[in-house]
Parts: C-alpha cells; sequence; structure tokens
C-alpha cells in the first residue's frame, strides 16, 4: 500500500462533517479501492468547540483557512467555507500554489475563477476536482469529463436548484401562489431567509457556467449566463401547461447553435412526458443531448450533505487513486473562449400569456402582429374565462403557443401589440424547451 | 505528448464499426483530453471486403482475433465478438495474458468469467474496461466503480433490456397482446427471430450479476440469479396495474438484505410516479440506493452502435489517460463470495391474479388462506367481470395486492388455495418494487 492520503478539511458545516464521517465509515472500502489509507488529519472551522457529531480527535485544528491550505501536513486540501472570494478563493490559490490537490464543492468559486485555478492546478500537476459543485450527488462532471468523452455535446440542460423546483412542484401539486410555496419552503429550510440567489436563478446560473465549460470544452463564461428566475410564474401559468401537456421547470440550459452557444435558466415549459418534467420536489435532474450517445438523463439529490459528500468523497478517491485529469476535460490551453450566441437569435417555440380585453377585434389586432412577423400558432386557448361573456368585461387570458420562431420576432411582435394598446399589462412569456 | 495508443479492434459489426468511426471524428478532442494520440491500428472480423462505412486503410486486418489480441502492434484490444467462450473469451485471455489492457462489451463474457478476467487483469497490472457491457450509452459501471465511492449500496435495479421494455410499454400504449407486440419488435430489428434470450430475462441477468458484483464488491455469481421472463405478463395485468396506480417493467435487482443479497428478473410492479416508470421503448434506466447519495436514476440508450459505442470510447479515452483501477473497484483479493439469500425469504408486496369461480363463498376461502399467513391484503379489485352475473358464470378475474410479506407465504397460501381445488387456473404472481 502507498503512502497514506492526508486530507485537510475546511469548513464543518453540513457537508463539512457528513465527508468526516463518510471518510471514516468508509476507511475500509476506500483504502481497498484506492491502494491507500484516507485520513482526516486537520481541519479548520470557526468555532473549534462546537459538536458535529463527528470524531475530529486525530485532526489538528486550524483557526485560518489560509494557514491550513499552507500546511505541510496534508496532501489534499478540502474547500467547503463557500464564495467567491475572501477564504475560500484564497486558500485554494494557496493549496493549488503549494502543489496540493484540492476538492471543492463550490460553485460560486468555480464559476467566477474556475479557468484560472485550473490553469493552476495543471501548472502544478495536481488535480482540481469539482463534482459536488454541481446537482449535489449527481455524477454529472465525471460524466461529461470522462463518460462521454468520445461525444461531441449538443446540449446539457436541467434542474440544478432544488428550491425552485420544490416551490413550482408545489404550486402544481398543491394549487398554491408563490408566495405560499415560498413561504412553505423557507419554513422547512429549502430556502434561505433571502431567497434571491435561488429563486432569481443565480445559483442555477454558477452551475449552468460549470456544465457549460465541460460540455464544450470552453472557459467558463457566467456573464454570458441569461438569467430570469421565477418569481413571476403564477399559478395561471401552471395551469395553462398542465392544460396543454406541459410543465413549468426552472431550467439551466447551454445550447450549441449556429451563432454560438446559448446559456439560458429561465422558467421553461417542459413536455410532461419527458424525463425532466417527471422531476418533481427538491430533486434535481441533467439531461445531456449528444451526438453519439443521444439523451442520456441523470436525476438525483442536488443537495443535503450526506448527497453532497457522496461527491466529495468521490473526488477523494480519484485523487488517492492518483487520477489527474485535466479539471474541465481538456487542458486549459484547449479551452476555447466561449463564443455567446446573442440571445435575441435564440430558437424555439414560445408561451404567450396575454390579458385581452374582451372588446370586438382584440383578438385579430394580436393575431395580425404575430403574422407580420410570420410566428405561426400552434394552439390558441382561452383561459380562465367564463362561459357567458359580455362586451367591456374585464380581459380574458388567452394563451398561445407559437411554433419555432426566434426570440427576437416574438419581442417585436409584443412591442407592436403594446404600441397598438390592446392589451392592458405586459405579456407573460415562457420558452418552451424542445424534447 | 506521451506514445501513440495503438488499438486493435476485434470485430466489426454495428458497434465496432461505430467505435471506429468515432476514434476517428474525435480524434483531436480525444488526443487533447487524455495526452496521446489513439489510433485503431489493427481489426479483425469475418470478411476483410464488407463495406462497412468506415475507413479502415491504415489498419492492418487480422483474419483470427486471437493473433489480433497476441499482436505486438497494439497497446489495448477491444474486444465486440460477443459469446462468453470461444474467440471472444480466448482472445481477451490472450491479450490480458500479454499485459495489453482490453476494452469490452461483452456482457456474457463478463458475467460467465468476469472475475478470473478481472484478477488476470490485475496481476499484469491492465485495465480490463466494460461500461458498454450494461446498459449501453449509461455509464453506470463508472458511478457505480467511481462516481458513488463513498457509499454503500443498498439496492441496484433497472430496465435494462430495451426489448421486454419496448413489448411491454407497446402493450400498454396500443393495448395489443404480447404475441402482437414481439412480433412488432421483431420486424423492427428491436427482438431477434429467436428472442428467448432477451425475453425470458437472460441478458437481463447476464447485466445484473455484473452490476451487483460492483455495488456489493462481490464476485460475479450468474448462478445466483433467479431469472423470470415477460411471456406470461399479459394484457389483463397490465389494464390492472394501471388501475391500481402502477406500470409493468421487467426489471433487474440486486439488493442487500439481512439473509444475503438477492439478484432477481422478473416482471415487476413499480408505482407510476416512480422514475423507472417512466422509462418507456427501449430506452434503458438504473437506480441506485446507497446510503449517502440516497436516490440516483440513470435514464439513456441501452443499445444501438453509437450508443454502446461511446461507452467502448470513454473506456478506451480512460486507458489513454492511464487510468488503472481494478475492474470491478475493488481488488479482486477483496471481492467477497456473494452470499445469496434464499428467494423464499424474499419481503416485499405481491400482486397476485386470480380466476375464481363466481360460486358462494370462492372468495372466502382464498382469504382465508391468506388470512392463515397473515398476508393482510392493501386491495382486492374485481377485474373483467360483468355488472350483472350469475352464479356459475365463468370466473371471475380477481386482483389481490398484498402488504409486505414473503415470497414463502405467498406460495403456501396459494399452494392451499389449489389444494382446496377453488380456482381454475395457476394464479398470476408479480412482485412489486417497493421505491
Amino acid at each position: 500500500m502507498a503512502d497514506i492520503l492526508r486530507v485537510g478539511v475546511a469548513g464543518l458545516g453540513t457537508v463539512g462533517a457528513s465527508v468526516v464521517r463518510l471518510l471514516q465509515r468508509q476507511a475500509q472500502a476506500l483504502s481497498a479501492r484506492t491502494g491507500r489509507e484516507i485520513v482526516v488529519t486537520a481541519v479548520s472551522a470557526r468555532d473549534p468547540a462546537k459538536d458535529r457529531g463527528v470524531d475530529l480527535s486525530g485532526a489538528t485544528f486550524y483557526e485560518d483557512p489560509i494557514a491550513l491550505a499552507a500546511s505541510d501536513t496534508i496532501d489534499l486540501f478540502v474547500e467547503l467555507i463557500g464564495g467567491a472570494e475572501g477564504p475560500a478563493r484564497a486558500s485554494v490559490e494557496t493549496a493549488l500554489g503549494k502543489g496540493r490537490s484540492v476538492v471543492t464543492a463550490n460553485k460560486a468559486l468555480l464559476s467566477a475563477h474556475g479557468s484560472a485555478l485550473a490553469e493552476l492546478a495543471e501548472s502544478r500537476h495536481v488535480a482540481l476536482a469539482f463534482e459536488a459543485s454541481v446537482a449535489g450527488g449527481i455524477p454529472i462532471v465525471k460524466t461529461l469529463r470522462e463518460g462521454l468523452a468520445g461525444n461531441s455535446i449538443e446540449r446539457v440542460y436541467g434542474i440544478l436548484n432544488g428550491t425552485c423546483n420544490y416551490i413550482l412542484s408545489r404550486m402544481e401539486a398543491e394549487r398554491l401562489s408563490f408566495e405560499d410555496c415560498l413561504k412553505e419552503a423557507q419554513r422547512l429550510g429549502y430556502a434561505e431567509a433571502d431567497p434571491t440567489f435561488d429563486i432569481g436563478g443565480f445559483d442555477t446560473a454558477h452551475k449552468l457556467s460549470i456544465l457549460a465549460s465541460l460540455a464544450f470544452g470552453a472557459k467558463i463564461a457566467p456573464e454570458a449566463v441569461e438569467i430570469e428566475g421565477i418569481e413571476r410564474v403564477t399559478l395561471a401559468d401552471i395551469d395553462a401547461a398542465g392544460e396543454l401537456g406541459f410543465r413549468i421547470k426552472l431550467l439551466g440550459v447551454a445550447q450549441r447553435t449556429a451563432q454560438g452557444v446559448e446559456q439560458r435558466v429561465h422558467p421553461t415549459m417542459v413536455r410532461k412526458t419527458t424525463a425532466i418534467a417527471q422531476v418533481m420536489g427538491v430533486t434535481n435532474a441533467v439531461t445531456i443531448d449528444a451526438d453519439a450517445v443521444h439523451e442520456l438523463t441523470l436525476v438525483g439529490p442536488g443537495a443535503g450533505g450526506d448527497a453532497t459528500a457522496s461527491a466529495v468523497v468521490a473526488d477523494i478517491a480519484d485523487v488517492a487513486r492518483g487520477v489527474r485529469s485535466a479539471p474541465f476535460g481538456l487542458p486549459s490551453a484547449s479551452l476555447r473562449k466561449l463564443e455567446r450566441a446573442p440571445a435575441a437569435l435564440h430558437e424555439g417555440g414560445y408561451y404567450i400569456r396575454l390579458a385581452v380585453p374582451d372588446v370586438p377585434g382584440a383578438f385579430a389586432a394580436i393575431a395580425t402582429r404575430m403574422a407580420e412577423r410570420k410566428i405561426s400558432l400552434e394552439s390558441i386557448m382561452q383561459h380562465g374565462g367564463r362561459a357567458t361573456r359580455r362586451i367591456g368585461d374585464s380581459p380574458v387570458g388567452v394563451i398561445l403557443i407559437t411554433h419555432a420562431t426566434t426570440e427576437r420576432l416574438v419581442r417585436e411582435a409584443l412591442d407592436a401589440i403594446y404600441a397598438d394598446g390592446t392589451i392592458a399589462e405586459p405579456a407573460q412569456v415562457i420558452r418552451i424547451e424542445r424534447e
């Protein structure tokens, strides 16, 4: 058996404690699998005295994670502090700079500085592994980096935020408003007191930028992600989607097009028959379209201490076995600058909900604006209206489902409709993701 | 860049031709990913003259795959011949014996001789990789061997045979008989002229034995797999399942229990709400229950030239990168003898369809036999009966759904019912898989 792998864990929150526990519980199996004994020799956390339900008696305690990262008593630095800057970034840079492999679950750090950190890791011939940074326990990084090495990937998309999926699932199942479901998610600990990061789509965007880099061999480009959250999704939209055979999910989508790579996070209509539409609650799922494997979907827990620790420990085991892939599959020098596809050129179908006044000619005026831009309609549905209506009644919800068109034409048509003064309030527009 | 990796491919059927094509198409990306140029330098196949739509001009042609495996002109032997014995086995043993890594898609070979071949590979410090042998393009071997290295696995189960899933899906969707769907599957090329291997569950059993070894760190034990095919599933069962909220799938299930490891292949009732129930047509899916990750499901193509080649090429890339895991995760010497759980001790719910004569007391007699063995019923449904019936009419289908009980008690109750002479024909018994 080779030398012991001495592991330093920075950050002993839920995930950190689970990682230590898993390494201890699986010590024998991990040593058989990797040929090395894996031992947590040092830790750092804010409060050394706190009881975390794990045995840390053999580990040296560091107050400063950067001092831990710099210490000669570890071979591998596990960063579970979080945040794109501050001690997380500084400690990872310190460890890599010292020629130590790093395992991290930090999506914010990766999204902001992943390409530079990968370059640093490669220059020192050490590993930078981050399976836990995207979709928790789902081995999506390994699948993209190794499992699909023979594929050219066309699209990767998925449900990457459990909070949003929980809220949307619950709105549908219980017919509750967005606000009520958000409160419930906060009560259950699925959502933070300030939920903006989750429900605004920013968490999904971080993860998507990492997936896009792995899928397309490009440098991470978080600034190129179009982001729209789920705040504006109403029960009316969820009902209408259901009637039309769709379900609404917050998806992160990275897609290769003739115009470049699209990276977008937004509420999305997915056909109920697809694998991704079946994913309810806090569960995550990622689907990959690729030339050889066609379609592959992975479904599993996107968060939680043990599930995330499962991914961290798999990375640690790879490091122990001596695996040294380039962090993003291709060497940093081969990663291209991501060519951003303009959002206006996005092609696809659209769900458009309009509050149309119940006056003669209103709908004809709308249909004309669509037709002028050659937007053809797959279906038209009046929603929430009464059987008998009179002229002058309050607006009716009209739902249009378009055939494939472009974002630009849809926006132009809506601008023309607004200019006509036909409708009372801004339209709700939700993109339809093709299967 | 390190030396060229010289690959010899034995077997140029659909998968073999796809592998050569993929290696050529992705040559640049693969060399960037692995740091080595990967070149097919030699091939073997029955007919050297056949046009396979791939450029083999640079490759030496061998008539005998064993001669190819023994040749000093290759570094890696890719076996795509098929079959547990004969040239497939001899050539793989030859290549490993010569200290050459082997990549194979051969589930029959692995199931029969996997443990011995793994030992041989380890003794020569070379790789034996077989991602393509189970569930085609789904990276399930890598997931079990590496992605879940920190987990203790409790159960792995899935839809591992596209032919059976196609037939069951079509029976449900089109309300056709098993025989009609089988003919259609044969017409479309999804089923062989002799379909026994697929529909009898033997193909699933081969794959399951490989998954069980990876999941439980045990030597492959194909003889310990209980096998039941889909031939006896009727439209009446599919309809009744649907009404009760289930769908029928042919599953391979490997499960750790207090009595040992269960390995079983049989038609199974799965709740419609589960991820696995959504998988229709020729698609495969595998779900893993494990202590840390909880539940993980992978869905993708289980067959097809390109999808299978995707898995073969991923294995080739791992070999090129120098990855040398033990073939079954743990070193062969650490693989335990699989402790077989007796089938009679299987615990779970059961679907039981009985042809009950429409005479007074018939059902009471059946219910008594169940109650004597403390089998409690979750639901009772009369199926296919007419609204108005007379004493002496032909038997009615009665469906019982039991709460969790054991296989032994169910069989004892049925034997007692048969002995009573209460029912006209043998009962249809289908196990319910818990979520």
